[in-house]
């Protein structure tokens, strides 16, 4: 898919916008009723949309699915990871890049649909025939390198000898965000998602401590 | 439902065993295929009953759903939390309960169809509407309550002042091992579950150090 240049912004066509529109209402869907329950139809007519129409932009429901992943991970990456989206851009420092992912949690907590969406779709699709299991394996191998060469950054910034493999830090990291989405979708007022992460960010000398010992647990 | 008590093993009663194997069963299919596409005749075929014969121990799908979680999760919390499921039941020291747990983590390695159930079933259940959202709900409330009292226990042994406090690292450890359940599912030779949260535990002091850096991560 070609994407607008960020140095030349130009008024999206009539095609791209109808696309759009077509991935917000499948994002909307999906959030609500999950990927199986969603038929194209049902896209189509919250698009205002007829299926012929529909089939004009995307070959199927699956293809649709892939775009409403890769469009919201493409622009969280873009934040973090601008690599990813356009080889050969300069990246922020690992400071900065800790900052931003931190508040792409801290996001999160303002959009529980497509939340669940990723944690209901990323389970279903650890089956191999699930149409979304390339994406999702894929995703989670560009987002174990990536993370793994951030955290090497940071422990050479933060100076005193890492205690732990940055490849692993890298998947203790992943997992923990991952989990916490599940345990906050079930009870949103017993978990914190940003400070329970903040406070393990912390223990690795990664954000400076704040001496509070009750980050992460409210009510 | 009623236990055999284990001070007094006794020869389970036909009625019992038909449960179990319906449990069995459906424990299977859950896992091949989920909760959604499998039937309570899928299930009473596969128990070899008929769907009138399934009835009789089990009011609906939902009913055997719950059983086979809470069946699966009496098992794990009489190992690392038997006060749970027999109140007054002496408990083992933390370092005990803590290389009990790590255990756990180490056996799940061994049962994808399993852990695969798990990670749908409480994703699909963060829907308030899902059939299951309230064992989840309560299973994480009693899971961190848990967590928390033995990571209290475990920084007391440790005996440095703990750099976090225990509803937190409950919350990160919990995550964590969910977390690291879908990296694994997804790429099985990328993620050594039992290493990445030995790891974790290492930078608490709950577990020795062994100086090697590259735990958690193969191939």
């Amino acid at each position: 898919m070609s994407e607008p240049s960020v140095n030349a912004p130009r008024r999206p066509s009539k095609g791209e916008r109808t696309r759009a529109r077509i991935l917000d209402s499948a994002t909307e869907l999906f959030s609500r009723s999950g990927f199986n329950a969603v038929s194209l139809r049902d896209i189509a007519a919250h698009a205002g949309l007829t299926h012929a129409g529909l089939l004009h932009h995307f070959p199927g429901k699956e293809a649709v699915l892939i775009e409403v992943l890769s469009r919201r991970d493409r622009i969280d990456a873009q934040s973090v990871f601008p690599g990813i989206v356009r080889p050969g851009t300069p990246e922020p420092g690992p400071g900065e890049r800790l900052r931003r992912l931190v508040g792409l949690v801290a996001r999160n907590s303002g959009t529980p649909g497509i939340v669940g969406l990723y944690a209901k779709l990323s389970a279903e699709a650890t089956d191999p025939g699930h149409p979304a299991h390339h994406y999702f394996k894929e995703r989670y191998r560009v987002l174990r390198e990536e993370v793994t060469v951030l955290v090497e950054a940071l422990q050479a910034e933060a100076g005193a000898p890492a205690r732990s493999a940055p490849e692993t830090v890298a998947r203790q990291l992943l997992a923990l965000m991952d989990g916490l989405q599940t345990q906050w979708l079930l009870e949103p007022e017993a978990v914190v998602m940003e400070e329970v992460v903040r406070d393990f960010l912390r223990g690795l000398g990664f954000l400076p401590g704040d001496g509070a010992g009750g980050a992460g647990v409210s009510g």
